[in-house]
């Protein structure tokens, strides 16, 4: 049975949080849905759309008499955040986040809040390379993974609530802890942007090829690591300032295996290079039988007919 | 005004092969399509799928009495595939290759052919992570790049001939010299395909992250890479091996970039990261202008309703 919270305050209202409101919607949530974000731009923006019931001016204001508040803003800052709502907080209130990195969001937030509150870190594992209030849709949740981070204090009841409220936007919930989530999202996401960033901005540096041969011959595999590298400079700037560590030492272990493929070129090992290429397959084949990717070619970009 | 080659020998039956058959009959061409494979497994499925109106046992036979002849195999099979059919080639006859590489595909055919044929390499920049007889579509090369690789002495009425079969296909044409090929694939190709295999490959081989979170968890970016990852093996293991220098420069570059990256984030230059994610972003819209993607958030993977 899901006990619906009674008013949600959503702080940002950008692509996550936006999406969230869609989501609870669909959901048949009879939750009011409080918004707040930075600028007026974005305020209106997310008022003309309609996604919330009210969209009030601060933060402070938006946690009045909530008993679930989602901070959904940039990781770099959550604190401040934290910081203007703890004196306002309801007592027995559910606080949790959708940050990208958990250990610093954790170390950031906790010491703000009001020891009355039940302060659950969470982690969507969904997003587009879209931000905005318009970026959101209902759909954006489904059959992903969202990650919270309870520790051995967490009100088990608080945490139950959580987890049906995720469900209900369509998530599979599951609980780790920070480190861990840290050191997971550094190698499936982190790195991986990382990377994206590096090689768009390698094309776009070189002098003998041309931009625009670069983009009019993108299709063979470069078009996808312009998408990720199209996400968000603020949040991403935040990633990898606050989950240094662990974006640092995977992209050590990716920098020495790519020098052991770049001696095997160079060696001609082709046979290491066949053996490597037939590895890297069965985790495709994986992650299309768990269900967290199409098996049609290209992502069914062609529409066969 | 088309005028439709007579034959057409497909030397390898694979994804592009079959994709250029299927396109050839939706183009309602006239000619004649006989095709070989290496395998009997390979010829036999074709024959069951029908694509071609003959499959024969070998390269030598099929490009008898055949005026445009493609050579559709690894490019490290081309050289051999040339030897056997060189001296079976009808005078006039046009001989065009696929291979993701050209400088290497023209040293190992070139030598092998007579000088009674036309031989103008070509490439067209379309493919998927799937490959053999079964992946193949007419749609493929709607909208993509055919690069074709003629010389000085490259017979003009046969290049124009070659043009408007592709054009046919639904490639858009272009021409450029081999190196300038090489070095711009090796930056919106073959440096990405690595990348991609090697994040991959770092993924499958942490300890303390397992295969199964890898998989779980991959939505968050890491999934795109496994797609390109999944690439055929030989093929990609040929284009390495061949396109040797350009893709050691590419990644030599990247290697300098994410070093300087790394550094940015180890001190914490966040001014320095923003703007990097900024600049990237102005590729992708380039990217969607221009047509070679679609701009629907994570590649319209989430269908909204
Ligand atoms: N996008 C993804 O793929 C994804 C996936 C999972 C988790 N996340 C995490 O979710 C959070 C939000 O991401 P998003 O994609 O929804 O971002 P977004 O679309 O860019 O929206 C961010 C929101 O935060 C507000 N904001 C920015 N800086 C602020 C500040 N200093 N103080 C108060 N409000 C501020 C913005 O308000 P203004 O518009 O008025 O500036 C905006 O409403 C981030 O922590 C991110 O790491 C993102
Ligand atoms: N896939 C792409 O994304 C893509 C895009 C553009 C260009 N290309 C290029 O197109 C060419 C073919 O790629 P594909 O994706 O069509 O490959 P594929 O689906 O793997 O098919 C390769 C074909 O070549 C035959 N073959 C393999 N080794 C051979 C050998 N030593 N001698 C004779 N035949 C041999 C195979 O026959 P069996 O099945 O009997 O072994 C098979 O019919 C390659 O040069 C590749 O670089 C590929």
């Amino acid at each position: 049975m899901r006990e619906d919270y009674k008013r949600v305050a959503l702080i940002g209202l950008g692509l996550i949080a936006s999406s969230m409101a869609h989501a609870m919607r669909r959901a048949g949530m009879k939750s009011e849905i409080v918004g707040t974000a930075r600028t007026e731009k974005t305020r209106e923006e997310a008022r003309q759309i309609g996604f919330c019931h009210r969209v009030v001016e601060t933060a402070a204001e938006a946690v009045q008499g909530a008993d679930l508040v989602v901070l959904a803003v940039p990781v770099g800052a959550m604190g401040q955040v934290a910081r203007e709502i703890g004196p306002e907080l309801a007592p027995g209130a559910t606080v949790t986040d959708v940050g990208s990195v958990k250990r610093h969001v954790i170390r950031a937030v906790k010491p703000h809040l009001p020891d009355t509150v039940h302060f659950i870190p969470g982690h969507p594992l969904a997003g587009t390379e879209h931000s905005g209030p318009a970026a959101g849709f209902a759909e954006l949740f489904d059959n992903r993974w969202c990650l919270l981070v309870p520790d051995e204090e967490t009100d088990a009841e608080a945490l139950a609530r959580l987890t049906a409220y995720w469900q209900a936007l369509g998530s599979n919930v599951e609980t780790m802890d920070a480190d861990h989530h840290d050191l997971v999202l550094a190698v499936t996401s982190h790195a991986p942007h990382l990377i994206a960033y590096t090689m768009v901005g390698v094309a776009d540096d070189l002098e003998r090829v041309t931009d625009s041969e670069v983009i009019k011959f993108s299709a063979a595999g470069f078009r996808d690591f312009t998408r990720i590298a199209a996400s968000d400079p603020t949040m991403w700037r935040d990633v990898f300032l606050t989950n240094k560590d662990a974006t640092l030492e995977i992209l050590g272990r990716f920098t020495e295996e790519l020098f052991a493929l770049q001696r095997a070129i160079r060696t001609g090992d082709g046979e290491m290079l066949f053996d490597y290429f037939t590895r890297t397959r069965a985790i495709r084949r994986g992650i299309i039988e768990a269900g967290q990717d199409t098996p049609a070619p290209d992502f069914g970009r062609i529409r066969k007919t």
